[in-house]
């Protein structure tokens, strides 16, 4: 089974690497992160650089398609190599997954169409001009699509994946071992909960965050 | 405020992914992944390599210190550079922290010598014997140390040091823009409530998931 983890410049660092440390642990995975030219892919801070070992081309075909969120998503909205990529690994995935604004790259490519998504809390009024059907929830599945809010979401969309591959019990086995009992210590990590102050400060820095 | 987050070969990519994507977004942190020689750094899969860019002498006094954990944290409990560097980034850092088996590291430079730690459960045995009071809880701060329990303990580990340092606001706005209000879909995260075969399987591959 290959899992092929898509990189481009300024991606989200923990978008790409929640999803990865999980399906990674899946038995007869292969997981490789391609990129359009292979080598280091720079995050959208500018700190952290994670080495694509295949080009888009070497991985034509993979079983699972990941793509991370990340400012950088807008610029991979053309119809270039990426897009290109997109539609025709698609066609031969048992699996196409998204985090945070990864979804919008699917939904781009017209992957989406008709199709319940969801995406970064900031973004959701993006999906449907792009033909996807919004769902303000943390994972959603729709047939072979499954897609992640944002960026720590990554993690519990990739334990429903590891689940839905694998079973039940070695998603909870990858669980247990990743001690995947979380505790923040703060009760603000979505819109509906937050302290108001920080949503709006947030909402006002929308394109910042975004792009 | 410079962080420092050490790579050695097998760490665990979500060990150091995880804080790093908290604690690189806080005002005025200048972020850098360190290691004895820059350059890709292979994690404990085999399939993800992230760039040391810097030498651990580029970087002798960082203000935080973060030590991941991963199956390579036994090659480097030597009195060899990279304990050095522990010992001497610790003389000056405001907060030295770790994750999963990086507390063991962080013991076996002797900086936990009768402080409150925490670690990956299933090496919950190793923290006396190097020293440190061992306490089982997801995230453990004791003066200017802060461990955290196996790999995504880091990201409440990171919240919480986060909020130390930049203030309650600063951290919920992080949380936030990470979306971080995590819905596992299985509740198997911790050994007192996976279902018991599961944690008897872990039990049984200890070695091969420590070491």
């Amino acid at each position: 089974m290959q899992i092929a983890i898509l990189l481009y410049e300024r991606f989200t660092a923990l978008d790409a690497v929640g999803p990865y440390d999980v399906l990674s642990h899946l038995p007869g995975a292969e997981t490789v992160f391609v990129a359009q030219r292979p080598g280091p892919v720079v995050n959208e801070v500018g700190s952290l650089h994670l080495t694509a070992t295949a080009t888009l081309a070497d991985v034509p075909t993979p079983d699972v398609v990941v793509v991370p969120g990340g400012p950088g998503w807008h610029v991979q909205m053309i119809d270039g190599p990426v897009r290109q990529w997109l539609r025709t690994a698609d066609e031969h995935s048992t699996w196409t997954a998204s985090v945070c604004s990864g979804s919008l790259l699917l939904a781009g490519a017209g992957l989406l169409t008709g199709r319940r998504a969801t995406t970064h809390w900031l973004a959701d009024d993006q999906l449907a001009p792009l033909g996807a059907i919004p769902v303000a929830e943390r994972v959603v599945v729709d047939g072979k699509y499954i897609t992640a809010a944002g960026v720590s979401a990554g993690l519990d969309m990739a334990f429903t994946l590891a689940g839905r591959i694998a079973g039940d019990a070695v998603a909870q086995a990858i669980q247990l071992a990743h001690e995947y009992d979380p505790r923040p210590p703060y009760h603000a990590g979505s819109p509906d909960h937050a302290p108001r102050a920080i949503v709006d400060a947030l909402r006002a820095r929308r394109n910042a965050i975004l792009y």
